[in-house]
């Protein structure tokens, strides 16, 4: 079992421990059945590895871990509202099984519990703890809210695209590790490198996670292929071509975010994507964001070796294929 | 000036200051909307009063009256959702003003914010804050699914109808005395002590409102008397009517539940409300919460001349009409 595992293992034994199915089971069931589904537990593990790696005992980073695992979650229960998205990680949304007003309030309590399981660290702990995790929630927040003006919006700069992403996904990465450095009494410096680290790592999955939507494999990514190309999502490489197109490449483009016809708008689209090279252009700028969690990383003042394991973690996440 | 205006007004400064439409405008819109609606901002009232009551100055407890005023409405702004109502203080709900994308959004932004806000007391008191606001709020939301439960549920006894109301209205009444007893620096006995007292003021508040609804005088009222009557509310006066109904009473009551004739359905109800004198019940049950408050106000360990504005304000919230 290598470090990821037993993070991985200690994580859900806490969880399968703590998250149960109180009354009124109405509002507990959807609780337990978005927790229990087979996500990434990233956050959490991020957490648990950010602690030890200052020399603490991991598990007493376990409610932090739920904390964020549980925040994170309430997060995807309102965006798939926001989003009407029918399908989570296989399953149907808490919206499409359980009713809107079901999702909103469970939703709601999952940042409840969240909060609470940071009351369960030690007080000398708490200010910083919670105050780190609302400005980074505040910050996912905003996330949202710009991703959802992209879509009214013809243009979107890549600073603006950056802005959004380092907002909506990769604050609560960087927040993670950084909550973990705390625990494990981590000094001031050393517990902010940790967060821009998570961010820099953050901003490079989340160009990962544009990629794979469009080039990754059907049956290895667990969802259609081409989805976000088909709903005009302003992703990396479509906000990367409208910067580069010509007049023609552009109106061709045009052309296709208003096509029906959903194979071949995703051939077209992608013709587009090859003749523009966008898919160099993201891969060149994930490494330069690898690049730069690897500064981060190489400034944080511990031995060389007790690194090894975030750097593998961290590096796993930006050649995989789901 | 007397002591709720000063305090009022004190806390309205803090919140111009505070709530302030930040960037995007998408997001913090709704949220200043809401804020700024004229309420009647008991909940902040009472934290500044919780914290003066043990010999502190107010206006070190704004942050928390703040938060609790915010965490308040967030509740608001996802109940509205939840209830489908289009109008809220006079004026449009959020959902339905700005769609429910935003209700949805901001509301959990407000929560955010809230405990945020929290992050601004002194590092020693946080702790308890914390936990504090976490517990109620959570109670809150269980009071939210049970109200939503009694919808669909055709008998309610009078235990589980106030076992509702204590979470839905009564523990963020307590919640907001006991943290601003907690900034007070008063002792766990005392603090316990207002939580008890503003839940037992909190219960009479919510029995007083079903009142009014039914009793109250439409001009003064500020809405159209009968409103709980029409939807086929659990109030008091239903659930108790319900409970002390003769067979041919029963038929008669669920006859009117079914009825599409709002006047008529007003006055049939109201009909045998009085015949089973269910409003003197609720007069009584009123006396009986105020009774009690009175004697957790009594055990507190401060001057008694020192409790009379608290006992002041509590009261005239149950000679209200509106």
């Amino acid at each position: 079992m290598n470090d990821f595992q037993k993070h991985l293992s200690l994580f859900n034994e806490f969880l399968s421990k703590n998250v149960t199915n109180n009354q009124p089971i109405e509002l507990y069931e959807p609780v337990s059945y978005t927790m229990n589904q087979k996500g990434k537990r990233l956050r959490p593990i991020l957490v648990l590895i950010g602690c030890e790696l200052f020399g603490a005992d991991p598990a007493s980073a376990l409610p932090t871990a739920l904390s964020i695992e549980l925040m994170h979650n309430s997060t995807l229960v309102h965006d798939d509202i926001m989003d009407e998205a029918a399908i989570r990680r296989g399953q149907a949304t808490v919206h499409k099984k359980y009713g809107l007003n079901s999702a909103v309030l469970s939703g709601d309590l999952m940042i409840f519990k969240s909060y609470n399981e940071l009351t369960n660290q030690e007080p000398r702990h708490q200010p910083a703890l919670f105050s780190l995790l609302s400005d980074s929630i505040i910050e996912v927040c905003i996330g949202q809210q710009l991703d959802m003006n992209f879509e009214d919006k013809a243009k979107i700069t890549i600073a603006e695209y950056l802005d959004m992403i380092e907002k909506k996904t990769a604050a609560l990465l960087g927040c993670s590790l950084q909550l973990g450095a705390i625990i494990g009494d981590a000094d001031a410096n050393d517990a902010a490198l940790m967060n821009r680290f998570g961010r820099n790592i953050g901003k490079a999955f989340q160009i990962q996670d544009d990629l794979l939507d469009t080039y990754g494999e059907e049956a290895v990514f667990g969802k259609k292929i081409g989805g976000d190309i088909v709903q005009n999502k302003k992703t990396f490489l479509l906000v990367k071509a409208l910067e580069k197109a010509n007049a023609t490449q552009t109106k061709e483009i045009n052309k296709w975010l208003k096509s029906k016809d959903e194979t071949a708008k995703i051939n077209g689209i992608k013709t587009i994507f090859d003749d523009l090279k966008v898919r160099e252009e993201a891969e060149k700028l994930m490494e330069v964001y690898q690049d730069k969690s690897l500064i981060n990383l190489n400034l944080i003042d511990v031995e060389r070796d007790q690194k090894a394991p975030l750097k593998e973690l961290a590096y796993s996440l930006l050649v995989r294929q789901t």
